[in-house]
């Protein structure tokens, strides 16, 4: 077995046996594999895609490429998602405090953002003092004690997807479906977990911009999943404008805290609550996900699901005086609104180009040296489908750069469409796949 | 520009500009795009292909990656051949000096072999003392004294194909047509000719095995040598069993050396004089493909060609002693021959098998560093369509290697299938294009 001929099989779209992939990965992994061999294997699965028997091998290798938690220990359930990223899409910040209030264990490791989406890390990052490199025995004793528990990846968890990352990033071989899969179920399944819910996004700003694609790569996580015999349900959601109203790091924290404590943002949580709903079933504690959606809620107004949150920040060293008090938090130095300056109806938002011009703010990072601003953001007001009169406020841009101001302003103007006639707004959940 | 965008875009399949094509090129030669990158691009032209415009470009960037000989100092017509190789293919020898002495100037650069095929080169380094390392002085002097020069190529000669085609072999990036094409013309627009003329083999032991393969391969070489201002002809031949009866580099010598006194060897003979026909033709001492050919004829009838042979070989310091008496030259230790063990008419030949058994008797290199006995070879005497007796010599094999004889003897016998109704013969050459 030779590196040339197992990218020519790739290549010839023969299949590839466990064996031989686990033989490219573990030797790429060592380094017996040289970069200039893996990348020219990654652009041929690129094309030729892989099997779900050959997807469940890669993910396997790259499992086993480093620390795989056991969580045997651990009474209940342990349940956790993976969201595909989107532009103010913070429902891990509130989903993770409901599901674990409601019983289920929620073993959560997350990474950072990286281009127009932001990372769970990030978002964690600006509560003074909250500590995400927990060790092995933390991660273990912070589920015990609360149910829950927001860690950073380590360089044990899944090394080989450190390397494949870096190597696809700067060979055009990250849009590919079986190496999206590999990358995500890998890390989650050395979490440790029973079950998984995916959100998987659609549209504008999401990864995946068509729908088709995103049932696909829905399709090849839930086939994996299952090859490791691990529950698990797919949810397509809605892409194509921000997730609730507040993007940057601090301003989702302070939407998210809004969130537990009962505030209604009616898209942001009606997509939470059928995560977190599915989360609770997957978890045993509800006999389909509605029923979960209905306990979902109901840690909401019991606030038990906000007593969890303050819960877990105090066990990972966060300062909650800034939860309990947002206003602690200090202000971005410049503030720039977005005035409509006709009547009309929102009609369609480049969503990526909103999460650009938040990173252009200061709230994401174009290379993964780049250093984040977490007051900078947006707080866009509008929806698709809104009737939007001469002088309403559009959006309001934070940040402490005053010379990106007028280019992300004008960034953004030119990322929305509007329309004289009434326009239907996006259906928020697209379709359930199990 | 990047090289992560421009492999993205050949990627999606969007056409190269000119600009585009020699960023890539340039930057690579000169070590500042990683082979990592390369072999991505590699991969994502194999998948995409390349238009006419943008092998132009290939072949451009690559032909200016090193010295580009002007022969415009030499009066009269300079037109080469190229072939893209195959068992016992020895026509250069043979044409090189029919075409000189028919008043053309024939500026050859030839490669070592790989693989089943051997190379120019190699065939050239059996003769004592003969030199193939000429400065770009003794190369125009060698052309202007006798209107020929069989040289080898220079690290000055195209660059960054030496180091596209290593990054290729080692990625299974090397059966593209536009990097074919790009590798096959730079180095012959480097040579400074006028006027090509290409030996596109197909068959069994042919690096195009179908032929549309190999009239693609054609297509793309002659729209590239035109984007040139060259002129060009394409001539696809069988390449289903060896060329003449002699495989191995000093039997290819002994074969030519007979050819050009005048020994019919149909097959050989009548590829042989189509292709320096054309290049008669193509050198303006012709009015037609067809007149090349009758003077082609005359050429070794007269006994100008073979004079022309002892020419170049006493100019590049040869012995011709050898020449005039081949006897004198070593013989292999040992000798093997297979007899037909029962009779019938031979029907297919796996001409690659052939060839890899040629090269593992010691005529051919698997490596680059592999080393050639001269020696070593087989003279195949059987041809398709030949009822072949019980008890006839196929073929006799000639190595110093006795461990390797049992083997090659089994695999040479593997690759032959007989019938018993008659079979007709292969057509030799399939289709001129232009």
């Amino acid at each position: 077995m030779n590196a040339i001929e197992l990218i020519k099989k790739k290549r010839e779209k023969r299949k590839l046996s466990t064996g031989e992939i686990k033989f490219l990965i573990n030797n790429y992994t060592k380094g017996k594999i040289p970069d200039y061999q893996f990348s020219a294997f990654l652009m041929a699965t690129f094309f030729n895609g892989m099997s779900v028997e050959e997807t469940a091998a890669l993910t396997e290798a790259m499992l086993y490429s480093g620390t795989v938690i056991n969580l045997d220990s651990i009474a209940g359930a342990k349940v956790d998602k993976h969201s595909t990223g989107g532009v103010g899409d913070k429902t891990s910040l509130i989903l993770a405090p409901i599901v674990a209030a409601a019983g289920v264990n929620v073993p959560m490791i997350s990474g950072r953002g990286l281009g127009h989406t932001g990372g769970t890390l990030d978002k964690l990052h600006p509560i003074p003092g909250f500590r995400t490199d927990v060790n092995l025995t933390q991660y273990k004793n912070i589920i015990k004690k609360c149910g829950m528990v927001l860690a950073s990846q380590t360089k044990n968890i899944v090394p080989a997807d450190k390397l494949m990352y870096a190597l696809r990033d700067v060979t055009a071989t990250v849009e590919s479906i079986p190496l999206i899969t590999g990358s995500i179920m890998s890390k989650k399944l050395a979490e440790g977990i029973d079950g998984l819910v995916l959100d998987i996004k659609t549209g504008s700003g999401a990864f995946m911009k068509e729908l088709k694609d995103a049932k696909a790569l829905a399709k090849s996580l839930i086939n994996t999943a299952k090859a490791f015999d691990k529950k698990v349900i797919g949810i397509i959601t809605d892409m194509n404008q921000p997730l609730g109203n507040y993007i940057g790091n601090w301003l989702e924290v302070v939407e998210s805290i809004e969130a537990l404590q009962g505030k209604d943002i009616p898209d942001l949580m009606t997509v939470t609550h059928k995560l977190s709903g599915a989360m609770i079933y997957l978890g045993g504690k509800a006999s389909s996900i509605d029923e979960g959606v209905e306990i979902s809620k109901e840690m909401i107004k019991n606030g038990k699901a906000f007593d969890k949150f303050l819960e877990i920040v105090k066990l990972q060293k966060g300062d909650t005086s800034v939860i309990t008090n947002l206003s602690k938090y200090p202000k971005s130095k410049y503030s720039e609104e977005i005035i409509a300056s006709r009547t009309g109806y929102l009609k369609e938002i480049d969503n990526y180009e909103i999460g650009m011009s938040a990173l252009q703010l200061g709230a994401g990072r174009l290379t993964k040296d780049d250093i984040i601003e977490p007051k900078a953001g947006i707080i866009f007001n509008s929806k698709i489908g809104d009737r939007i009169k001469k002088g309403d406020v559009i959006a309001t841009l934070f940040t402490d750069k005053k010379r990106e101001i007028d280019s992300a302003k004008m960034r953004i103007e030119n990322a929305l469409k509007f329309s004289s006639k009434k326009v239907t707004k996006p259906k928020l959940i697209k379709t359930i796949l199990r």
